[in-house]
């Protein structure tokens, strides 16, 4: 079993060679094409933040209207849009103040941070089972304690990786394993800091004074926005159970370790929606919004095989959730979690009940009685669903012995949704091209290109992900009609200049 | 001259009650129909923050709409969405650090916390007298050269209150005046701690230490998000001068006294657009620009006479500007900002290229020459506006000798576009209702309502401000034409169901 896993692990390094190879295809590109910046690049970046250029913010923007339409124009689901400052009892009720931690240490050599929790990616095999060695002989002769917890440890768990990592979540000998364990930035041994607990919420301070009342934290997720206007927004809207309330916002988490470009970063944007049930009813509805949501990244055309649920085994649930799953996208890196649905009990209205001395409760009036309703939560990342979509969609083709880079976006989604391309520089083409221009320009966005040999538009359109470009031509001048070439298959369709709009927004359903 | 001033200000006063009266009636019924919340209201509110409910969210989101497709929809204009926190060296480079402040002052008595450069707007002409004359009192008792500095202002000015003002912009004597001055809350003299300058930017820090290295800001403003960015979008756009970059973001700033509902807040959205020009250029284009900004406001049906420009005189000038103007809106408390427009000229970019190292130089091919552009901002409140639009198309009617409130939304902005009602719940009206819902609500916010009289469900949707209300009724079983209820005129129009899409499309454009 153990050289199995070693051979497979020789496998997964050549994959993710070939993966990162991927990604960093897509950085580039979204760079170079104006899709995504790094924040601040002319000062050397800042880590975490990344900035939408012209085609991202399109992209951003147009899947995070799909996912407004889809989850709002509906009888059941309000909109709100809730401010990123919040009063900061509101993190006491959650749970975040107290809660919002990961474990973290320093290298007292290198500088090198780490989420202990994630401390064993970075060193190898032969390395853990050297550190696990030392740590056990050192034990032996000191704590004999210590000594026990470990070979309980040891006596269940088999796997080297395991056992290691098992130790690691154990606070009472996680320190005199780190202490046997090199750095694996500067290799260093017994270099480690005690691990301490670091909450990642941002905190700033209202008012000129930085003193413990005036901090306030920028919200570490947008969910809480929606407790708290829960009464507020049924008063208004004079909704009855069952119906939602649907939000997009930023987000921002003070993460140790920033990773893997949109993935995890330390501004983010969220598209949530948290949908206020009868408490029994609550299964009946998580079953409907996992199968929506699924569906909803595969009608915008993610490639169904691979989406998957990840279903949390009920001992790994968060305290507040009776049943969760996230719906998972394979990126270059592996599976990673893109939107998270969760059965949330009556506990978050609970809380703020608790913490605000308001009642929360609900009353039914066909039951007539009051409650506090339950929550099921859909929580999706735009950034994520960005990254998803971009990874998603990229696509290398031979093309005539070319290489052909092309971006498959949805039309939906996609940030430019016509080219329009006057073949030559005269006779009238550049004329009736700004003609169409004009045309469709009110109704989306457009790019109107002179400029070099037909085929290097078509290709920088295809880079774009321009789902339909349309060429103004000889033809043009005697029968009104001009050619319509579809991004993917390449095919080219005569269509009368007239009827134009009417094609693609027919094509754009 | 000084008793007219007197009876100006009786007739300002009960003006300002009046006007009082109307902020106060827009922000109770924001609350009520759900436009604007208080943000975390059941933990007693967040001072300078607040939330957009479900009719807000969709009124903010039409006004960012049509201010995104008048800015970008065009071929000089290129969008980004850059994130909130930036390296702070930006913030250096941009003047920020250093001159982002207001003069602050606390009473020491009650704890009272003002701007020095408004408290004399709590404070009566006849208060400001009695200090001044104990104040100056004073100074003949104790120092000549402090003396001298009074009366050479007093010499200049003979209004009362613009010579308080002025001693409290002279910081060699502003405390002395202060030690005589009453606190406008509780009325104790000589209570006010010395003047301090107070920076506006909200701080954080990256990573789990807390100090100065690790700082960062939230962004009191976009524009410099786009400032960095410049050649980064000019790169992957392609674009050749004059361009422009549009942005709308959050932007936070920590103000003393916040007020006016959401005029002056802590958390802010901006509709920002930077438009890069040919040194030389520079005064056509604002001139262009200026003109283009009011007139959206005027073709997104805000009323004319409450709209009027505030040209910056060239003394009061900020420090980067040549030329610089104010789109103000008559509020219910004044002429208050709403855009600005700049001429900034080549200092911000300029500024970053000192800073970053990194040359910020525009490759002019033309001209065959390299150098900065100038830079024309149009900066509008999405906030702001959106106050402003409320405002604006808040109106009381008096119709069959009932109060009739409507709010006169442009269709392009309304939050809902069309309610459908069935006259009565059977004979096959609700199904025809359901039916037209269907039909619409892929193209449109919609609302269904079967509760109540007739007219109640008019009023509530003229409170809303739906622009077209649909009724099915007997007529409707007959020959399938509705009747559609303009908001405004009141006026029915008979329209057949199948029309009806298309029809309120049309009116919408």
């Amino acid at each position: 079993m153990h050289s199995k896993k070693i051979n497979l692990r020789f496998t997964i390094a050549q994959q993710n060679k070939k993966q990162n190879d991927v990604l960093e295809k897509i950085v580039s590109l979204a760079k170079r094409k104006g899709f995504v910046f790094q924040s601040s690049e002319i000062y050397g970046g800042l880590n975490g933040c990344w900035d939408y250029g012209p085609l991202g913010v399109e992209l951003l923007k147009n899947i995070k209207e799909e996912w407004w339409k889809f989850m709002t124009y509906r009888e059941d689901v309000e909109g709100l849009d809730a401010s990123i400052l919040m009063h900061p009892r509101v993190w006491e009720a959650s749970g975040h103040v107290e809660n919002f931690t990961d474990p973290m240490i320093d290298c007292k050599n290198c500088k090198a941070r780490y989420r202990l929790d994630t401390l064993e990616e970075g060193i190898s095999e032969k390395k853990k089972e050297h550190a696990l060695k030392d740590f056990e002989e050192a034990l032996k002769i000191g704590d004999q304690l210590k000594l026990e917890k470990f070979e309980s440890i040891k006596n269940e768990i088999s796997d080297l990786s395991e056992i290691f990592t098992k130790v690691l979540e154990n606070k009472e000998i996680a320190f005199d394993l780190l202490a046997h364990t090199g750095c694996p930035n500067c290799g260093v041994k017994g270099s480690f800091t005690e691990p301490r607990q670091f909450n990642l919420m941002f905190r700033t301070f209202i008012g000129p004074v930085e003193k413990e009342g005036n901090a306030v934290y920028l919200r570490p997720e947008t969910a809480q926005g929606i407790f708290v206007n829960f009464l507020n927004v049924q008063n208004a809207s004079r909704q009855k159970l069952p119906f939602g309330i649907a939000q997009i916002g930023k987000a921002f988490r003070n993460e140790i370790n920033t990773k893997n470009f949109l993935f995890r970063t330390r501004e983010f944007e969220q598209m949530e929606m948290q949908y206020f049930v009868k408490p029994g009813d609550d299964k009946k509805y998580y079953d409907q919004w996992k199968a929506a949501r699924l569906e909803w990244f595969k009608s915008l055309g993610m490639t169904p095989e691979k989406l998957r649920y990840h279903d949390h085994p009920k001992d790994k649930l968060a305290h507040y959730a009776k049943e969760a799953t996230d719906i998972e996208y394979l990126f270059p890196f592996g599976w990673g979690e893109i939107e998270g649905i969760h059965n949330r009990t009556n506990f978050d209205l609970g809380r703020h009940e608790e913490y605000s001395g308001k009642s929360m409760k609900y009353f039914d009036e066909e039951a007539k009685e009051k409650y506090i309703p339950f929550i099921i939560e859909t929580s999706a990342g735009a950034s994520r669903s960005f990254m998803a979509f971009l990874i998603d969609s990229y696509a290398e083709e031979e093309v005539n012995g070319e290489l052909r880079v092309v971006m498959r976006f949805h039309p939906k989604i996609a940030p430019i949704k016509a080219a329009i391309f006057p073949l030559v520089n005269k006779d009238g083409m550049p004329e009736i091209s700004r003609e169409i221009e004009a045309d469709l320009r009110p109704f989306m966005r457009v790019f109107y290109d002179d400029k070099g040999a037909i085929g290097r538009r078509y290709r920088r359109q295809d880079e774009a992900g321009t789902p339909f470009c349309i060429t103004v031509d000889t033809q043009t001048l005697e029968d009104q009609t001009v050619t319509v070439r579809e991004r993917d298959s390449m095919e080219q369709t005569r269509v009368n200049k007239k009827e134009l709009l009417g094609y693609i927004l027919e094509k754009m359903r």
